[in-house]
């Protein structure tokens, strides 16, 4: 797996979305196509040899999340499904409120997008403080679905997201 | 094509986001991934056979063009740029403003995200007044690239949309 590859392809940029945050710009690796390519194999093969039990649906946040867990999810022959924030998604919904940096936030998922007993994997761009993926994660309970696993292209280490999530956790890259 | 299959996994929404409108709801098509797979493989058909030209970069539509794009461009080995609203992408950006059903809006693309001379096909799930995809026409050729098409899983025929293009639209399901 060449992550120098990958790695190049993340562009940070400071002060984004506000001052003192470096953020991290996964665009620049979608003007690649085998970097593209190159990660999702590396996803799947994660899953096809770590997760023993069938994984029935992938579950992306959005935006961003949306641009892995289709890929993904076509390539184990999963479903995938979407968590955004309240007012999006139309039909019925379930809710759960989450903390962020400043104050509380809504995310919703459709009410029949996980079965109960459902297999599920969240995937997403980048885990920082954590606080989104656990939302998810509550969502996908309330459902009665199963997380059998987090996964992010970038895990912010510093800031131990991974501590608020109560399933595995798997990220390609450390920063 | 199995167009049936296809539709009976679009869920029209009454009075959704406000009452009067009839919302096409493409995420229960997600929960079949072979629907998916039907859905990509008749796009990247339309795409070999009836555009001459390579196509560089598909650009697709925050937040559900983001579901299609990536696997599309997966499939011919193209790039896939991001066009959002203002203030979601990082970095040098280029805006356009576009007139909405109740006002104007800001959509943005990254300034490197398309090269001078570039084939790009824009990609979004549904097509009704136009009026966002014209402003994505707008940004791309502020970068010089050259629009060959525009693809829709959905056109609502009655509202016109292919008269504010000037670009090539083809849609898989006409409502």
């Amino acid at each position: 797996m060449d992550l120098q590859r990958i790695n190049a392809l993340i562009r940070e940029v400071p002060d984004f979305p506000k001052p003192g945050i470096l953020f991290k710009d996964i665009f620049p690796l979608f003007q690649d196509p085998i970097a593209v390519e190159m990660v999702i194999t590396h996803i799947v093969n994660y899953i096809n040899t770590t997760i023993k039990d069938k994984v029935d649906v992938i579950v992306g946040l959005d935006a961003r999340g949306f641009l892995f867990g289709p890929l993904v999810a076509m390539r184990i022959g999963a479903a995938f499904a979407p968590v955004r924030k309240a007012g999006k998604l139309p039909g019925g919904v379930i809710q759960v409120s989450y903390e962020k940096e400043y104050g509380i936030d809504i995310f919703e998922m459709q009410e029949d997008s996980i079965k109960p007993g459902q297999n599920v994997i969240v995937i997403d761009d980048l885990i920082a403080t954590g606080g989104s993926a656990a939302g998810a994660q509550q969502l996908i309970e309330k459902m009665h679905g199963n997380v059998l696993s987090f996964i992010f292209l970038i895990e912010l280490e510093f800031l131990k997201g991974k501590e608020v999530l109560t399933a595995p956790v798997y990220s390609m890259i450390k920063a």
